[in-house]
């Protein structure tokens, strides 16, 4: 069966993001206030076939480690749909 | 009260996204079956000053539709936690 799973990619909390940086002044320069903070990851939707949602889960994060994510920058979360 | 936001840009499904193609030959390579379908797209994680959680959310959909998004290739949803 073919499992859609989520991956949400985000620069770990101790890091500065210069790219969240740059959107957050740009939204204050188009007068849009009230926002105080603004982080940018990545979002990676994968089509897996796999036996049940766990190993779906478990092909997902082994992708996570192996490619997708810089673990001195980055974390990741797994969530199967 | 502090709301955080998360906005999902996703490309658009009608259109071809090569870096998640690049991405599902990178996986095939490392010898990762199972993947199907790859699509990447951004996440966005605000934390928003509103009076309500309606409020919070209108904000960060004008964000999006102002400066985040590019209606001609991607799509966001947005939820409030």
């Amino acid at each position: 069966m073919t499992y859609t799973v989520e991956i949400k990619v985000m620069p770990l909390k101790e890091l500065l993001d210069p790219q969240g940086k740059a959107v957050m002044g740009g939204l204050a320069n188009l007068g849009l206030g009230g926002v105080e903070d603004v982080r940018i990851g990545k979002n990676i939707t994968l089509q897996v076939n796999a036996g049940s949602p766990e190993q779906a889960k478990q092909i997902a994060e082994e992708a996570s480690r192996k490619l997708l994510t810089n673990p001195v920058m980055e974390y990741f979360e797994v969530s199967v749909n």
